[in-house]
């Protein structure tokens, strides 16, 4: 079901009750961009990972949010589902919401489109929202233009700007006006548009010939600014305005929470929370909904267990231990296909009476809703299986979150080396990279120049981080201490362990401040384009070069295509 | 008329024909933000102001672009008008055109499809462009391809992966498909999907296995990467693969070229240019669709004089010596309202046979084609107006350009303090701003404290800087030598005249290079929206606080509201 501003107050209590009753539900957003992983390299920690996703991520939006409910019905040993498809968009409001700019990722907008996704819907139906410090900054505003309220008369005592001529005429008709309209029945006129300098001057003269009588004020209309005049009122007049002012003000901010009171709901409900692919759908949904994002990794990890303590990704899911040798593809219509064929057994599931969802076959793929019903529909299939290996009953599976112990609370992370997740409950994996060196070398170094560096220890994995510099691999791990001992003394490069590198970033961090590593992960977009185009243009996109070499021999870093993320 | 890639090549020809034989032709774009002026100071130089909006504009999009082509048949004393409303958006190709990331501004977005933008035919069939760096890239590119052409064979002399134990299974049923592949009458087959690690195994065992018999190669599918095998071809074969390809390839870059084939005639035909407000549109209209734009000021002026030799501004001409008297306000539609009565007189004009275009009470204010349109409307009359003024008949008026010689080439620049323009054909105006000082003060200060210093001088304009520094212009000019000297002593505060400062800032800029200037105001958008939003909160949108006086005291800076842009 579509949800978009004209219905969402209408459905809100439903999905309320629903939330209430269900056994977990499915989200997904879909961006306004996807590709945030570019400067990710393949030997980050997840907490570099987190911090590189969160600041690429930030200024793109989430345009539509899949949320999908399921309710086991163990009488029928089947999954009720209703299914909920938000348009999300917000206008500036006041100084509350301000003229945000936002970026979109050409790729991102032309494969929507080309999925059908309604533009024009979203620009004009979508739902607001607001973070908590959004609300917070909200309702302190609130508070404050009430206690000011007071109406700020017009001020004579100013120093007088002499009248030009060209406008002399101007200000002229503007006094027969006013002169008119106080002596008429009228409560307010309006007064000829202007620029900004004769309105200067129509708040002057006003003050000087009328002060006591009548008040001037500029009201926004289409996109002119415009004067009315409307005489003095009594103290009772102006508070009835008041109250009303505020009742309007109270009635806009409650319609501005909008979409955060559905992941209030979801949050509230305590309820078991899947996603495929999760990393970027939880970054989101946190900082555009709920808080922004602390930089702080280990406070990222408490915040989010706070807000959801019980995830399962299917992405991490399907690669997970006695699941990953029946799932060759992650990709989540693979993973759909997979799961819905021996050994898995598919559910039975229906949609909810009374309620709107999807079926399989819809073929929606990438509208949220469709694929947060798909997700959902994977994972309770994979559920079913991990049930089945251990002899138990649906609907024994289904009540015993024990089973997922192995999955639950770890978000897939996309393009590191080694299977990294995060951890919500715990440490991050540590895994060895003993056999991971950190290599610095001449600027004119090629990639054969690296391979032939380390050609006596076997084939090697490179991670370009910069032109001068890169992660290298071992593919046979056990020449690592051969490799260190031969290779470590040369003017023309300089090689240490990976453990002395992450030792070496890590009593820097401590000495340069947060905000500067920021700035300079922030340059403008279009300089950034223009360097990633440099290093784009140096790169094929072709699965055969594993090992990145190109034609004309040029380096290359590894690249991560926007199309790979969601998948 | 509505333009977009499904009916481009069809009007084509018809527009340049309708361009050569044009009186003039008016122009207008939309854009996906407008909001490009806010660092401006009211005393910046020209120069200045044109880097400013540069940079600040560069990551907007145009989206749609206005084209009214007016023709004068003296026979009937009329204009015969055409206009064409171009949808301008490009989706990302190969390495010629990489994935870019664009901005847009939420009140923009929001302003136009209030307006009735259509955003889903806009993505989905938007016209695409190439400025002469892409173009030339492109075709560099092409070459290079043709060269190249040469098949890369499957190459199985490479350091072998041994393959995982999960993956056996997968890889044995892939040797399977081949095998029968190989014995099959089928040119090629399609490989199951799978994933990059997978892939790069497949096809290191095909060039083991059959290397001398198939090639395999990645194509894209939907989103995913899939793998076809296909045996080997002879030569005649490659060589007719390749030249389709390649023609194939010339034919994209064609369509790419696009909406830029339109400005290419516009240019060539060397004819008057008409827009209101041009700065934007200009900047715009070369960046985007003709070249991009320089750095240096000077050289800007010189391309754009060699680009469009004649131009007129008719938001500079609104308020030129002869008509300004006559013009209360320049907002488009205003002036539109103000040419069609008395003094002026509205020339004739109708439709051009077999052509599309627009009448006035069309009222599609913001659609590209309607305020071109206007526009034209608007240029005419004003036009027609001073050919009355020295006793010219409308036939005599419209072929003769020396009527314009006091407008044509000033690019009307928005926010200075003291009507500056942008002359294309000249120096700048050089306005004595003896009354400008520069003032450096305690963070502390107040917008009270400058006007109290200031008060023996009389009242003044303050157009802050930033927190410690503002410039402050006396309105009582000849109070300047008093001023100077009896302020220019102080431990608190330092001051200078305007000129001083000039030079002060124009020897450093010699000093530092222009890249750190631009990365210096290059911040990420977050952080910058995070600061505006500071300065917002402490800024007040009211005309009637002209000397930028708050309720709580606070200073704050001339703030430009995008909603003045475009008018």
């Amino acid at each position: 079901m579509d949800v978009t501003k004209s219905n969402f107050n209408e459905v809100l209590p439903k999905i309320k009750e629903s939330i209430k009753n269900s056994s977990f539900m499915s989200i997904d957003c879909e961006l306004t961009g996807l590709n945030v992983a570019r400067n990710i390299n393949a030997f980050d920690t997840p907490a570099e990972y987190y911090n590189k996703v969160r600041v690429n991520s930030r200024d793109f939006l989430v345009i539509q949010y899949g949320l999908s409910i399921f309710r086991y019905d163990s009488e029928c040993d089947t999954f009720k589902h209703q299914s909920y498809n938000f348009y999300i968009f917000r206008k500036p409001y006041d100084k509350n919401i301000p003229d945000q700019r936002f970026l979109c990722q050409t790729s991102s907008i032309d494969f929507l489109i080309t999925q059908g996704f309604d533009f024009n819907k979203l620009f004009k139906e979508g739902i607001s929202y607001l973070n908590s410090v959004e609300e917070e900054k909200w309702k302190i505003n609130l508070e404050e233009k009430r206690k000011n309220s007071a109406v700020l008369r017009l001020n004579p005592n100013r120093d007088s700007i002499p009248i030009p001529d060209n406008l002399e005429n101007f200000i002229n008709d503007v006094v027969k006006i006013l002169d008119n309209f106080l002596e008429s029945n009228d409560t307010e006129v309006q007064l000829p548009r202007c620029n900004a300098f004769a309105r200067r001057l129509v708040y002057q003269t006003a003050a000087e010939k009328f002060g006591d009588r009548l008040n001037v004020e500029t009201r926004q209309m289409d996109k002119d600014r415009v004067l009315f005049a409307y005489k003095m009122r009594t103290k009772e007049e102006e508070e009835e305005i008041e109250r009303k002012k505020y009742e309007e003000a109270l009635e806009a901010f409650d319609s501005y929470v909008g979409f955060s009171k559905v992941l209030k709901m979801v949050r509230e409900s305590g309820k078991l929370i899947i996603g495929h692919n999760l990393c970027l759908d939880i970054l989101h949904t946190i900082d555009k909904f709920i808080t922004p994002l602390p930089e702080d990794y280990q406070e990222f990890k408490q915040l989010t267990s706070a807000i959801f303590p019980m995830i399962v990704d299917t992405k991490y899911m399907s690669s997970s231990e006695k699941i990953k040798d029946l799932i060759p593809s992650t990709v989540l219509k693979n993973v759909l296909d997979t799961v819905s064929a021996t050994p898995f057994e598919m559910p039975a599931h229906e949609i909810e009476e009374g309620a709107e969802s999807y079926q399989i076959n819809d073929y929606k793929e990438h509208e949220a809703g469709y694929d947060a019903f798909i997700t959902a529909l994977s994972f309770a299939s994979m559920w079913k299986y991990l049930g089945k290996l251990e002899n138990k009953s649906p609907a024994e599976t289904f009540g015993d979150h024990r089973l997922l112990n192995k999955v639950i609370n770890r978000i897939f992370l996309m393009n590191l080396a080694d299977n990294q997740y995060i951890n919500l409950q715990g440490n991050d994996l540590n895994p060895s990279r003993d056999h991971v060196f950190h290599l610095t070398f001449p600027k004119e170094w090629k990639f054969h120049n690296i391979t032939e560096l380390f050609s006596p220890f076997g084939s090697v994995y490179i991670s370009w981080i910069d032109e001068t510099s890169a992660y290298v691999s071992l593919n046979k791990k056990e020449q690592s201490g051969v490799a260190l001992n031969t290779l470590s003394q040369s003017d023309t490069y300089s090689i240490m362990t990976y453990r002395a590198r992450r030792a070496m970033l890590e009593s820097k961090t401590n000495v340069a401040p947060v905000t500067g590593q920021r700035r300079k992960m922030s340059e403008n977009i279009s300089d950034i384009a223009e360097k990633r185009q440099k290093v784009e243009d140096n790169t094929e996109h072709d699965d055969s070069k594993w090992e990145t070499v190109t034609k004309k021999g040029k380096r290359k870093g590894k690249t991560f295509k926007e199309s790979t993320w969601d998948q």
